[in-house]
């Protein structure tokens, strides 16, 4: 119960933080942000000092080095997040906006009006610089924001809210539309879920079992979970380009979401593309797996089980299907795609088109690496995560995202007639 | 185990055919509402004979008035239903909508495009009109939909049903885009809320145990809920047209979500005001409540409790406060509204401005009754209802509502470079 109240206590008052949050002016908000980034430079070296505690014990407890990597902060990284917070500052404030508006034969005029959502929670895992990168764009947004760090970087994570809860009250706002959370529990998840009446939405971005910790959840969550990602290598592709592409989504990060995990080509050009994509692949340490048709033709691959085209590896290992026709890649795709990130490389417009239109997933490329499904490369100054729902918002989520809407309606008097029936 | 088995072979079909469906032109489309609308000309009489079966059974389970008033199709009504089947005909399909489109500094192009949400269960109660606005809503944004409507209904609405999966048969779609669920039992609601895999939003119509039910879904859940909606009159309010405003919002259909349930005052035109409010509403045979503040001014109320301001009456009960400002009434309202529809009557600019700025609620009037929260009233064509969600859609559903988005992104082979830090 304890855990319970304190948690309690701490979401009561981010809530009421967040009234007035959602009311301030662009300026006050982006005077905020400005604190936080002279914050981060005057700390940076606090900052690196607390950090290299956590990365410290993170190694203590056997944390493999990939994690290791993600936690650590260096003065580039510093610099690099202060830049990112200086995005943020030049991005438009979506809250206000009209987003359409019209007037009824009645002279009722409606305006849909961009505002806040109100108080969200954000659960991460090892990098500390989400803890800025979605604090400041939940910020400048309108809305108060929870944040739920994963337990490595605990330290970090403490001293980077309350550098941002620092700024928020020098700049005349409530410290308290940061929320951070230091229980790494999972528990507090359990928490958080139940409590609909004071947090608006769950933002997670973790593994699967954050997933089953959210099962159920009376908050409604924006998954940021798995990507399964595919390229469609077409008859018509040129396969040069086919080769660049897939060689950039499977092995520029493989460890991040819109990575490729599988790839499909076209039996026309199966004979051509595949020794070259494998012997790229596999000089860079690419491990290949296949059905019996792929490895007849490089047989460096191994075996694909019926497993492969349903894991996301986040490794260098790829899995390798021959289709013999476009309609079976798009199906394929139907069946086994997370929905995140899917690509044709093709040359022909007919199948581009029909590529297009008939895969449902967040982003679906023609001619370019899934790579560039992220925030940044979209060009919205900044990202909190990719979302892998349907509903509210799909793909790279920027500020706009962060935003709903209400309506206003401006009458002169106007009462509704009932026709009677 | 066999209405779970059942049901879930039923979603199966709808889910299968939902693909199709999402690829129809919208030239198929509207064939099909408009074999719709024929079918229900030709089968009137039919439906009119079906329908007084479910009255027949209503009346003797013992259903109020009011429920068999919902309940009862006659000429005039399914006039009225074919009518709104023909608007939607005539609204623009949002499937394949360019909502925004940019290119990036690395030529790539990317447009943001509007598609079908999938497969949608719509869960609601006795009126059987739902049915067809509902079901011709979804389908014309390319939707599939699983229709549950309430036991009372159980024949008419099964026939309705029907009538539309043959329009869509007839027009060369397929009649699984409908899939009506005969087994009035809550436990199919338990099934529903468990197939993630399946279905991807319940937009649930209904009252308090239907919230329960829906209580934990894994499926993204919609809710049209509550409606406690407040008219706060000024003290610089037209006093005539606040008395207009409020008397619409209160008798003209109490029973719906968009009437006002509680009225605020200022105390500056209180003495005027409520007078002469009390004796319009009193003679409508409207049972006031009030604190003693508003008692003073008129004995009539009855001693409002803290009850009165959370209680959703959908009866004619008025619930009257007596507020010292503006400042005050709009903390009221956060307090107790259920954010669908709060009005402000003022003549006076400033302290429109600041309602409409302050009060977060999914339609915020000014000067006008808060009966216009529908579809039909903002110009929608149709709705299949009014969300209380904060997100994805907030207030009246549209065709727009009933849809997502993906990304299409067209390149010539660009890939993501990946800075070294």
């Amino acid at each position: 119960m304890s855990l319970e109240s304190d948690l309690s206590s701490q979401l009561h008052r981010a809530r009421r933080a967040s009234r007035a949050l959602a009311l301030a002016q662009t300026e006050q908000k982006n005077q905020a942000l400005a604190a936080v980034k002279d914050n981060l430079s005057s700390l940076a070296d606090e900052i690196i000092a607390t950090n290299r505690g956590d990365v410290a014990r993170a190694r203590e407890a056997g944390l493999n080095n990939a994690l290791i990597d993600r936690l650590t902060l260096n003065p580039a990284r510093i610099i690099a997040i202060a830049r990112g917070v200086e995005e943020v500052i030049a991005l438009p404030d979506p809250v206000g906006e009209a987003m359409t508006q019209w007037t009824r034969p009645n002279g009722l005029e409606i305006v849909q009006t961009r505002v806040p959502i109100g108080l969200i929670a954000i659960i991460y895992e090892a990098r500390p610089n989400v803890t800025i990168d979605a604090g400041v764009l939940c910020l400048k947004a309108g809305n108060a924001v929870i944040l739920r760090g994963g337990r490595e970087a605990l330290e970090t994570n403490r001293l980077l809210a309350q550098l941002m809860a620092d700024a928020l009250r020098s700049s005349g706002l409530e410290a308290d539309c940061v929320a951070f959370i230091g229980n790494p529990d999972r528990e507090v998840v359990g928490v958080l879920k139940r409590r609909p009446d004071l947090v608006d939405l769950i933002i997670p971005r973790g593994g699967k079992s954050l997933k089953e910790a959210l099962a159920g959840s009376e908050v409604p969550v924006l998954p940021h979970f798995d990507g399964i990602c595919h390229t469609y290598v077409d008859r018509a592709a040129d396969l040069k380009m086919a080769e660049e592409i897939c060689f950039n989504a499977k092995c520029s990060r493989p460890s991040v979401c819109n990575a490729m995990e599988t790839m499909l080509v076209h039996a026309d050009v199966a004979e051509t593309f595949l020794p070259a994509i494998a012997a790229r692949m596999t000089a860079a340490g690419v491990e290949l797996r296949g059905e019996d048709r792929v490895r007849a033709i490089i047989p460096v691959a191994r075996p694909a089980s019926d497993a492969d085209w349903d894991t996301e590896y986040l490794d260098l290992i790829l899995a390798i299907k021959i289709v013999d026709s476009i309609d079976e890649a798009i199906n394929f795709i139907a069946q086994h795609s997370s929905g995140l990130a899917d690509a044709i490389v093709t040359t022909d417009a007919e199948a581009a088109g029909q590529f297009e239109r008939e895969v449902d997933s967040a982003t679906v490329y023609v001619n370019a690496s899934t790579r560039f499904t992220d925030g940044f490369e979209f060009g919205f100054g900044a990202e909190t995560g990719i979302s892998t729902n349907r509903l509210h918002a799909r793909g790279p989520m920027g500020l706009r995202e962060l935003t709903t809407y209400k309506y206003v309606i401006r009458g002169s008097g106007q009462i509704r007639v009932i026709p009677t029936s």
